[in-house]
């Protein structure tokens, strides 16, 4: 029996899918601080305008550059993979397939946005990029397509992850960029949260603060920003996994998945593997789509949806989306990629149609599911991974409970090897759930009551 | 222009080649404490019955069990990939291809062995296996296989390596293996070594002992002993790695690689590339044939040929190799698995009959290649692997300097991810060069006075 789906360099897909024109509800825009709709100009000092001109965009497909596709021929297309052994182990009819997003030099599916974003800034005559990184995943990736493109990069790493995962800061110097834990000393934004809690761990929307102030105080005008998810060019970048995927099932006999799965953090990773499937669920086919966060940070499933900023200091524009308040610290998870405060808008309004299924999963419930999958299909997968790997499982027991051969598609987005200190403190039994309160959840929303509040109109019509 | 040449499932190879059927001088025996060759009874505690069968096989091709193959298709065939960044990096016209076998699931090709030599315990109805392991790349290799076959796995593993690469104990357990530094207290070897000096950083030969003393010393047997590399049907099992490149050579429109190169630290890895092709030199064909071992632990460039142990406690048969004398402790070098005083009968008897043209390489420059590899083409390689390369740039250079289109193939033996803290030391500028003074090796070698000599002659026909 074939366990993988291989696709030849030729039949990479030559343009990104952008959900953005096929969505029922518009999209509704950024705001500023006046709570008017920003323009593309005022994003200007952040972005470069190529990369703007996407991200706004409403265009279905994009054209991939050439240059970018030869950088992504170093590990694409990437193996679409049968789940045979979990599969029997789990005794289910279920045909479990995974996309391996572990296969890139970087080890996960960001590099999939590094690259053309890289690519692009280059075009734009930048020289420099500045980023955050959680569990370091998106650092890294950007890190090696920066090497790649000649182009200097510089790395905010949350505090925890930093002192978690000393092995992604050591590749991040290798690829030639600089990485500093944040909050660091270097930013104002860094500086004022330090002196409110020098002990702080860290979140993703300080990193963000950071990695723009730093940016745009480049007078040279030679420095931009990058994000590794959240924004809508990000998430057409990463829709190269899903569409892959699609040419690589056909090529398994199968029609169409029943079910998509993957893990959300900002959710880059998920659009990858689901919207291309959207898009055809838009047009009637029936197909659940799932994205799967922390119960520690449960942005879709806790979260309103509202207008909220994506960083700590307020640098962002306002975007509409599922949010736990942009002061929200989520506890020190091992699933550092996961531990956002927001979510794609882009994810948020196709959740709002009700196109999707979120879910959560405690800590440890995702560490088990990482050692099943270890000792069944023999791969180590990333903490953040294992939070979709716990919903397929799931859905391959409900399909044995049910009888029916259903086909679950979900993104292995990521292998383990620098993570292995999370599965130590499972093994040993010292690992903690963590769930915010009601009352908690609460007290983080109050920053946003003043802010205004996108439409959560819906047509059910798809 | 294609970077990667991919097999399907069906296209791998279904039989191993042994070369042992085709070398122009004859196999000299393995031979017992008394001087006379030893009988494959007397190796039974040791290993299971089919694996000796194997290990003394003349049979050109065997082949490999169904079951086998369905293990190895979570990963193979592994792909073959051109460097075409690191050729415009060198302005070289030759044509440089790599075989990945970092893409299994414990990173490097070990489990190309370790699958059927668990398997083949299985079938002989063992339930436990020891081993040694150096880097931490075997033993989590064995640990992999013996998890996903059922079968307990003990490893013992160098205690250099055990502090310096703490991850890669963690993948061992995470796939159930228990793991211990060697030498340990668990056996009279490892006591007898520490007594003598209590921080020994360790050496395979010693964990080599104490893996056989305590497979031999479970009275039900029901527990033998696996080892990584040396042997005949560890070489054997590694084949498929040239099989398998021979053939995507051919996809790449290649007639031949006129340069075939693998590091070499038991020679396995570099048997695996090599001897398919060392087969079709024998037959005519003009390929030079390069093992690349470091300067510290310089077996076959400056190691005579002479029978000696395996192992510090000569608990092995008396071998037929290129050896540093079995008391030697390679200088803590980084590329762990390179740390062995001796090498493959297989590949030593080849280079005594002038099939191949062994190099060595110090520690600094390894690592210069393995940043040269890194930011051109983009993957950060084990320490091992980085020898490979550095051979691989020397003949690139060389054939630009000829002005010659050479065919280049080596074997990318693993990746890196486990072993940044020899790239951070080597960036830091901390890392020491080791080269063992004739006067040293010597000494070393005052042990092989009183063994047996095998025989020298060559054939030269070829």
């Amino acid at each position: 029996m074939m366990v993988k789906y291989l696709l030849s360099e030729k039949d990479i897909p030559k343009q990104w899918y952008n959900l953005a024109a096929d969505l029922p509800t518009p999209m509704q825009p950024p705001l500023g601080p006046d709570g008017r709709p920003i323009s593309p100009e005022m994003l200007a000092p952040v972005f470069p305008m190529n990369i703007i001109e996407q991200e706004v965009s409403q265009q279905r497909w994009i054209d991939i550059p050439q240059e970018v596709l030869e950088i992504l021929y170093r590990w694409r297309p990437a193996p679409l993979r049968r789940a045979i052994f979990l599969e029997k182990y789990l005794k289910t009819p279920a045909r479990i397939y995974y996309k391996d997003e572990s296969v890139s030099p970087a080890g996960s599916h960001k590099p999939n946005t590094a690259v053309p974003q890289a690519w692009y800034n280059k075009q734009a005559g930048i020289k420099r990029i500045t980023t955050e990184t959680g569990a370091g995943q998106w650092g890294c990736a950007l890190a090696f397509a920066c090497n790649l493109l000649g182009l200097e990069c510089k790395v905010f790493m949350v505090r925890i992850s930093f002192d978690q995962k000393p092995f992604r800061k050591l590749m991040m110097r290798v690829w030639g960029a600089n990485c500093v834990a944040s909050p660091s000393t270097e930013t104002q934004a860094g500086r004022d949260i330090l002196l409110q809690d020098p002990n702080t761990p860290g979140s993703l929307g300080i990193a963000i603060s950071e990695a723009i102030e730093q940016a745009v105080a480049d007078k040279t005008g030679q420095t931009r920003y990058s994000l590794g998810s959240v924004l809508n060019h990000v998430m057409l970048h990463q829709t190269i996994i899903g569409l892959e995927a699609k040419k690589q099932l056909a090529m398994a006999g199968e029609k169409k998945p029943d079910i998509v799965i993957g893990c959300a953090g900002g959710g880059s990773n998920f659009a990858g593997i689901a919207f291309p499937f959207v898009c055809d669920k838009i047009h009637g086919e029936d197909i659940r789509i799932i994205p799967v966060e922390p119960a520690a940070c449960p942005t879709l499933t806790r979260g309103p949806f509202s207008y909220d900023h994506g960083d700590v200091a307020k640098m962002t524009p306002l975007l509409p989306m599922h949010t736990l308040g942009h002061t929200f610290v989520p506890p020190p998870i091992h699933a550092g990629g996961l531990r956002y405060h927001g979510m794609a808008p882009l994810v948020c309004q196709a959740v709002v149609e009700g196109l999707m299924e979120p879910r959560s999963v405690t800590q440890n419930r995702a560490y088990e599911s990482a050692m099943i999958w270890a000792r069944t299909e023999g791969m180590i997968c990333a903490p953040e991974t294992s939070h979709a790997i716990t919903s397929a499982i799931d859905e391959a027991i409900k399909a044995r409970e049910e009888g029916k051969e259903k086909v679950i598609l979900f993104n292995y987005s990521g292998h383990g090897l620098m993570d292995l200190l999370g599965y130590e403190k499972f093994l040993d039994g010292k690992l903690t759930d963590y769930s915010p309160s009601d009352d908690e959840i609460k007290k983080f929303l109050l920053p946003l009551e003043g802010l205004p509040k996108p439409s959560t109109q819906k047509t059910g019509k798809w």
